[in-house]
């Protein structure tokens, strides 16, 4: 049934799982519909909504609730197992009625992963009570692991192809056209993709990717899609993915994609993209992985070279050249880079073997607890990050995440723009050597489209403040 | 590589999981290891030798570790997942050198119910801890749930089909030639099965459904086996088992069959079918269960009419009329067994759609907490029974499935027999009017051959003593 | 292993079959090793060429063959089934040295075709000697029926869903991408594709369908591609089509599209095209199938209305009114175009339930022997065409249809070619009131660049001769 | 609907095809509902009803005709494909009303090979008219090959693993049980069973190979059954069949068995036996063959011991040592019968590998135009067989197969008990040599009750006339 309203038409609909089923307990269903302690119901509907609004570009996280404030979605027990009752989702899930399946599929990982993984809804940090622990650096890798065994991520027997695509999801046609003839080279040559969702240089590795698997007659292709209950409702995930996970927060998800990843392909992006760059950089960085194959590729069409070119100028600037060895930027050549991960996956694989180690899951790799820990990015948080010169590499590039993990939310997290509106930008202080190159870079994402949606005027969530080290606020 | 000893010959050799595919965290693979606190080693140990030992038959647990006191078993982790290393293992488990697939499978489904489910070696009861609240009755039904989700046992979509098969693991040519005779014309009706694992009466149905379902080209006819550790040894599931669950005690087992089993046949056996019987007549006499539909069936060749007919008047004698409404008896006609156990597995079926119960879990049966708290047979326990006329039938009906329960562990289980070579025949206290058709129907096992393998003396573990009321110890 | 020439580079290779199976008995492995009487080994190698040679427009059969003067092809017999031995093949159908599974399917297909359908070498027709009766209507129609069955085309029990769509292979990237469109559009509706092979609207409905299709989850879609030995290295198959069948000649060809399809969309195009519309419109005129529902719809973006109007008009001024009422017009609208043949194919389905006529063949539409008869087109078979208003309208239209495909072979295929470079333009006669539309509709196609490969000077192969009846030549 | 007769119940039903799907053609459809020229209604129907009467023991192929006097079988073609309504079947082909599935895929079997291969109802062999050349030794090789190829039989890629059965459908249960303990072995070693239906020793090695099978998860293990419509009302393929295939005549499906098969185990049986184990050893000793290893064993119970030690002699008497060794005899060892067969499989394909000959079709095999012609039983046929000791091995061998052949007719089939009935039984000349130990062989297994089934006389068909060469009749 659909209904019309000016703006936003809505539809209901009943829907069962497809593809992977799903069962619940009773225990399980009683608290997917309680909003009480315990209960998970508005991170189910917040998630179930995001899910079911793909197609429809957005990158505010209050907009969403805002334009379908009479959106339900609740449990119905059924003799076969359960379905999902829906009132007033958007119309754009729909075809002729009836719900796209792709889209259907994910309502159920959603359904899946809240259950399993983000049952605490006391904001202590997301995955389930009791069943983790979250005060280790080892505790939280079993966390990732387990969800991603849970979602059937985790797969023995089969070889390493995951090629992991970051970038913005609001770039340029040209930009987006790149993405897609990257992903058909890379489908071409059995690689399986992984991203954030979303779209943009999310979306279009994976159209590219499909039409060379379906060259390539890949009958079980994989598209990853890690996503977290913050960023969903402005990158909510497109059809195409059909393996969709939400980790519990930023942190989770991030370690998810090193950890079952086996190449990386940067696309041009705005911050986000830069927060990811340096996370992985932050844990490239550390002497432990120094022995660790790791194909990373920073690429884009001709246009985008400037783009890198200053990337790699202010990683050249913070984190010096041990960082700019980890990767190669290479521009406008998608079969290059295609070879290129193939080839490093190659080695991957090589290692992976040589060292018993599981090539669905990147154990060997040192995350350090702080690139595990949740980053809240209050005004307190990021005026405490130690942006200086002289802190090791890889906890430098682990404050210089947070700083532009920071301006993401504050960009287009709900919890981060109500922030923003309360107390005003943010303030990131550091060293003038790191504030001058990082406020050049942001002034440059703000001057190229790469801060918002197109057609948005953007208004700038931060404030660099360069100071010298005596200066800084205690912790 | 195998080794020729004198009596019984082993093999050693690395298998990797078939079928379902396993995938260990760091953390499982190492309290699969470990034999110290909260250590698995043990018990995937012993339950992996049952496994492997299939085929020949033993009903003392004891036996099976001394016969093969260098057999061990090895987690390997490789690439592209884990192997068993296994060393000493029976030889019966091969053929021409390569494991059979059957048992390959069992041994992984030792690991991941091991893992999962039997975590507590600490003898509290079994489930991994943390996981359950296993002090509540919703909690002890929300574990065997998760235990058999876990096992991939409940699964939404299809339609009710499983026919549970009780009986002796000890009986005759003609009984067992009988049992296939049912499994078959239940197989040529598309009726899963699923039994207790072990020889006899739980393996005959599985050949004769197997030739049934090959003439209906059933692609993936299921027969489940539901065994639990310590019963394991002396009943080893034969490697027809498809989906091989090792709950963590005698009750859970038994809470599986009931709630995820659809129609129920009981073939002659001894006292642990006794036990069985008694357990779903306790359950069905509880009031809330009333209305239930649930499809049992006694049967067995014209030989066993006599077996079942003391078997009916003891029901009569001691839980009266109301237990006796709710089996039929049926004797030499597999094909009117089949029919009727079709027939109410249809009733069943209407029943949930209409209460919008699953079909694959039978959650609206009550089962009271005293048919789920794990019994231990000790004398002071077995001594505690309350066998008396003017008990609430279904407790009383509880309380002689305990006595059954103890003998069966005097009988065949590791535990069960070092408490009866410690301290002697196990007491069992009641009213003359109960003590007596119990001793009748005892007895007759015994005359029958029901206790022990054939060719074997039995010596009685068990002394049933009538006696009034006030004579009853206290608890 | 690979060579580089100047202009292009070519690779040696073994390919074995994958996906479907093929198995040569020895005679049959002899035929296609021999040029003799009786051998299929031309046909065999230069389809095979066509194939090898995607996604290289060109659009001249004699041009393909002079630059690949070396490629060979031979059958190797193996334990394990047969092998190809390819030499010399275009590069262009590998990636890094393996040759794309999707063109491997097609070498195959090609092989089972020529085998099974194209044993003819004499010219007489195509179809294996003494397999059909090419003699009668029922004969030719029985073999397009055996040649798709064999082909695995004609399938029970699934529903109707085979939209053909048809239009030119050189259109513009504006038309071509509207075809995406509609193929995306029909790909979230369920609808499978059926084309005529090749480039531009023939490929880009089946890149829409693929992105549609990984949306929907539609695990097995359908992208038939139906061809023909004389147009293939013109239309060489993309890799998408992954149910590949040559037709023995261009009416076996357009039979099978009209009773294996259910829908007819129908894109901007040239004489092939036109072609294309005449045959349908000849049958549909047919008396006999006046009550067949026969969705057909003709769809372009804005600017090809123009191009659709003097379709129509041309249709109006020769064939009449009865024929514009069998197709609708639809401009710019892609979700109108597939809810229109989605629709269709609903009543399709009705009718063919209620005529208990079969899903997958449309048995009961009446195709004329004049329709079936294969067209040499010769300068004199040219001038014999009866273009005259008072023939009955379906032998107009067949004649119509004839004088187009005369042009479409003098453009592209290599005999039609030959003639021309023989024999000068041929020469088409008729009533001025249809000659003249007819030569307004061939200048408007050569205006439009519609009749060659873009970038190519197109030298017309015909001359439109309005002449009274009583001048025609006799036959 | 089912129908109460005194002696056969029946049943009506309509049924469509499972697993495998048919699609007729008009052309098809129409042959098979005609009784007239060209017409295969006869067939049909009398191969449709001996398929339905599986599990009734009879072996006189008249007798089946006359219990179902209104048995009739018609197609109904649907939008969807073809049913078949089916009036007055066997009421055993059913469970509950509904066609038991395996019967259900032979029905559709018959219908397959009946169009394809059976074509001819002139009586001049079988094949389909114009489809092969029956005149020569290669093309009636074609023949077999092809009949398999599209029954599915002939598939490219699958190691070797047929194992063919040959033995009485007669035997006694003692028998029986050994035939199902050697098909429990073969099952577990992984490989497929092919018989020529039936009961008895073509029934056992299915049903224990089920087992076996079962336990080492052969996901989709093979049970081949070859017939032919003169002796498939005698042998009724057992629904565990799988693949069922119906040659045209004795001849190709003895050629299909030694061309398909890759080892071959014999049990007891009759003249059936002993003319299968002729035709073997007959090709066996062409010279042509001598390097071809062909693992064959003859093998029984300790009771059987007697029956082979008979076989031997004979073979030792007729054909010489050179024909004894190629054979095994193994008494009562089925562990090692299966690995015999296993290991000489083994040596098959190593063989083919070797010479490129493929695995799913012994090309290399000389199978001799006498050995392919089809033999008539009459009695003039039966008296001109030359069974003379000067007489080229291979050519005796292959008259000797004739003499048998003749008997079987004459025990069972229709034709041949209508000879008999009309002029006595046959009379079998040749060298006192070699009519002696015939004579004995015969009445050894009239004595052993293996002529016919359990509990009915046996009255010979047949006179053996020992004579000396000069005596010999004309040709």
């Amino acid at each position: 049934m659909s209904h019309h309203s000016a703006r936003f038409p809505v539809v209901d609909a009943q829907v069962s799982p497809t593809g992977r089923m799903e069962v619940l307990s009773r225990t399980e269903a009683a608290r997917l519909s309680s909003q009480g302690q315990g209960g998970l119901k508005e991170t189910f509907r917040n998630c179930a909504l995001a899910v079911l609004n793909c197609g429809n570009p957005l990158d505010d996280g209050k907009e969403l609730l805002a334009r379908y404030p009479d959106f339900d979605i609740e449990i119905i027990q059924r003799s076969r197992g359960i379905k999902l009752d829906i009132r007033n989702a958007p119309a754009s899930a729909f075809v002729d009625g009836q719900m796209i399946r792709g889209i259907q599929e994910h309502l159920f990982a959603v359904l899946r992963d809240v259950v399993y993984a983000n049952g605490d809804s006391s904001g202590a940090g997301g995955a389930a009570p009791g069943r983790f622990d979250l005060g280790s650096s080892e505790g939280i890798t079993d966390a990732v692991f387990h969800i991603l065994r849970n979602a059937g991520i985790v797969q023995p027997v089969i070889q390493p192809s995951v090629a992991v695509c970051w970038g913005g999801h609001s770039i340029s046609r040209e930009e987006y056209d790149y993405t897609k003839r990257i992903g058909y080279e890379m489908g071409l040559r059995g690689l399986d993709i992984c991203t954030g969702c979303g779209p943009g240089a999310m979306k279009g590795p994976m159209k590219g990717a499909t039409i060379g698997h379906a060259k390539q007659r890949i009958g079980k292709p994989r598209y990853l899609g890690f996503t977290e209950p913050g960023i969903i409702a402005a990158e909510s995930p497109n059809p195409i993915v059909n393996d969709l996970v939400i980790l519990p927060d930023v942190e989770k998800r991030l370690e998810a994609f090193v950890r079952a990843g086996h190449g990386f392909v940067v696309f041009p992006g705005g911050v986000g993209t830069a927060e990811e760059i340096l996370y992985v950089l932050g844990i490239l960085l550390h002497p432990a992985n120094a022995a660790q194959p790791f194909p990373l590729v920073f690429t884009g069409p001709r246009s985008a070279e400037d783009y890198f070119r200053r990337i790699d100028s202010f990683i050249g600037d913070t984190l010096g050249d041990e960082a700019r060895s980890r990767y190669r930027i290479i521009i406008d050549d998608p079969a290059a880079v295609a070879r290129e991960i193939h080839g490093g996956i190659g080695r991957v694989r090589a290692f992976r073997k040589e060292s018993r180690d599981a090539y669905y899951f990147n154990w060997l790799l040192r995350v350090e607890h702080e690139f595990q820990q949740p980053f809240r990015p209050t005004h307190a948080n990021m005026r405490r990050l130690k942006l200086h010169r002289d802190e090791p590499k890889h906890l430098l590039a682990a404050d210089l995440r947070r700083a532009f993990s920071g301006v993401v939310a504050g960009n287009v997290k709900n919890e981060g723009i109500r922030e923003i509106e309360r107390h005003g930008p943010f303030e990131i202080h550091g060293d003038p050597e790191i504030m001058g190159p990082m406020d050049a870079l942001l002034s440059s994402f703000v001057a190229q489209g790469r801060m918002k949606l197109p057609g948005t005027a953007y208004n700038p969530c931060y404030r660099v403040v360069p100071r010298a080290r005596e200066e800084a606020p205690s912790a």
